[in-house]
């Protein structure tokens, strides 16, 4: 039988690695009797060698083999879900997720923690006092049942393998890879049952891929690869050039969509993107004869307050007390500093650089750099203005909340 | 203050990595502060996108800091050394180092322990009963002072980075990269305190280098790299296509070295070999005015018995039994099962494998997989003819020396 260090080797001539070899090697590697080192060593000839579109789809196979896979009662279908490769200021899930509950869908959104310069939607709501993302199967059921809609962290029975690989992954440079990148987000949505999913494949510099032809060629690649697997698998292309909409930051952003869902605005460029993503979902799903149709349908649910609704009920099923949020938001500034940056002229926003804020976020403690590392939901960016808006001399036009005893 | 990942992204965009940089991942290794399995996915890194000479050169210092060094009373130079890239049947140490010390010359070689399909001479002279390898530094000092040669195993006081790098290297398929290999020999080498140092890079099937031009590239690379260190080195080019003279396996080999020794026989093909490599060094050291000099001052140290006695003094001093061992060599059939291969037709021999051949005494138990492994000393195979021998048919051309319950 051939050794971990075999199958290294045939990776590094560039050879394609069998499906039993690589099951072989994810349920070794998951169960411990292969260690971190000869998985990082794979890793690497991987990042530089590549996987071919059989190879990731084992890996896939594999991963999902690692875990447990979520159900869902037949009466549920379409179970409807939607992935973002990741951005700065992309609250998007949590502002759609309730819209398409409040159209008549059952969304179980699984969500990550952030880190690095990209936030994450369980820490986002986790600035709600109460907010619990752990809720058990059946308590899952129930609130899809009675609301809809949840948004939960993913349940640690499912995808093992890909917990213990993006971790490994990410302390050996090892993150980049479309292979390991498709095989790690088209494993999470098997394991989680949906029947329907939207990606979001962001490009530009708050996004994971900088060019819009690599989001593209990602893009073709998952949703072919998700082919030989039951959910159907759809992907848009969107820009992550500057933040986006108004907030960077967890409670921030929290705050930006419950005014977006208060003043039902379908304008507000994160309703925009959350419409077209969920537009085009339930087009996908055969829900609407168009995208078009579908978005009108999610545009209602903001205009006519039910979004909102489910919005409430989905945070407050999960413990989040609404009213204790407001309150710590309307007092921001008694644990926080503000610091404002005013137009030096009259002009316009010639430069939002997404990575820039995204990265000054995670300085002020907004985000981790290590798993065990804890946040500070109150610091963030307000944008005021956005790229192209005009700006007068004197004028703020950002402010960041910074922690209280930063110089 | 960089991180080791940042580290790690910076080798794999192929970028150069400061000796700061470098000798930081050593230390840090080294102590364990680094993990293994960031250690492992830079070597990766580094097999892909290589090393530079600054960056080989950063790292074998590094390397070398991370223990002692030996040192030797001035009255000892020249300190000569050998080394070899690796063989099959490569017994050339144990006949060189006592014929230089026969030629007046101080000799301290540190040799190492086999893995895979090449022996180890440390191995092989531990098949001779009693034999110590581990002298401390006085002990060594006094056996040099008074027969001026031993063959010791490094001290692990010696390059523990280079210990702990090459067993991870082992395990992650990142042996086989020019610079990592050249740090390591050559670390070894500054931290022995050799002052005049014969590099021995072998190609062909049973080599590390399977053709001419990656030995000779290999060569070139390490004789310049050694410019910036304190030992001159200089490197020889020889074949590794089939095994090197009559025996492979542990006791084998060291009855073949002693049979040389006895009958004094210049023109065996180790003896040859040992000449080449010896007459190089000494002329390299300016001992002699060329190189035929140098071979023809060792080959009177065969023809005139002192090189046979220089053996037995070293070997006695070091505990080891000859007569001991010469019982057991007469007595070999007693512990294994000989096993003969006959010509089939009156014809030569046309091929004879070096890795084939290693890989079968490997098998036959010679050789570890791991270093914990424990070998048989007696197991081996006696090659009665070479290639382009002419044979007859019917006539013994090979016998092996097997376990006794092997099938």
């Amino acid at each position: 039988m051939p050794t971990t260090t075999d199958l290294i080797e045939k990776k590094q001539r560039g050879e394609e690695i069998s499906s039993s070899e690589i099951a072989r090697f994810v349920s070794g590697y998951t169960m411990g009797k292969i260690p971190d080192y000869q998985a990082a060593a794979l890793l690497m000839a991987i990042y530089f060698q590549g996987l071919s579109r059989a190879e990731t789809a084992a890996l896939t196979e594999a991963i999902v083999a690692s875990g447990e896979t979520v159900s869902y009662p037949l009466d549920f279908a379409p179970i409807l879900d939607k992935h973002s490769t990741g951005g700065v200021g992309d609250k998007t899930s949590i502002l759609l997720v309730p819209m398409l509950a409040a159209a008549g869908y059952r969304v179980p959104k699984m969500s990550g923690r952030g880190l690095g310069h990209t936030g994450g939607t369980i820490d986002k709501l986790e600035s709600i006092p109460g907010f619990r993302s752990d809720l058990s199967h059946e308590e899952l059921l129930a609130q899809l049942d009675q609301i809809g809609c949840a948004i939960i962290s993913q349940s640690p029975e499912l995808v093992p393998a890909e917990k213990k690989l993006y971790a490994l992954r990410d302390a050996t440079a090892t993150v980049a890879s479309q292979g390991l990148i498709a095989a790690s987000i088209l494993s999470k949505k098997i394991a989680a049952g949906a029947s329907h999913v939207i990606i979001d494949v962001k490009h530009g510099s708050g996004g994971f891929f900088k060019r819009k032809s690599e989001a593209r060629h990602f893009a073709k690649f998952i949703v072919n690869l998700a082919r030989e697997f039951p959910p159907s698998v759809m992907a848009a292309i969107t820009s992550m050039e500057q933040p986006l909409g108004r907030t960077v930051g967890n409670a921030l952003e929290i705050q930006e969509v419950i005014d977006i869902l208060k003043t039902g605005d379908a304008e507000a460029e994160v309703a925009r993107l959350s419409m077209l993503l969920g537009g085009a979902l339930l087009h996908f799903a055969g829900e609407t004869s168009n995208r078009g149709e579908g978005e009108a349908k999610l545009a209602n649910t903001l205009r006519d307050g039910s979004a909102q609704e489910k919005f409430r009920q989905m945070v407050s099923a999960q413990g989040g007390r609404l009213t204790e949020f407001s309150r710590l938001r309307e007092t921001i500034e008694d644990r926080t500093q503000r610091v404002e940056v005013k137009a030096p002229v009259n002009d316009h926003v010639r430069r939002l650089d997404a990575l820039s804020v995204g990265r000054l976020c995670h300085r002020l403690g907004a985000g981790r750099n290590r798993m065990t590392d804890t946040i500070d939901p109150w610091v963030g960016v307000i944008l005021k203005r956005k790229l192209g808006d005009a700006v007068m001399q004197g004028e703020v036009i950002a402010a960041a909340y910074a922690p209280m005893n930063s110089p």
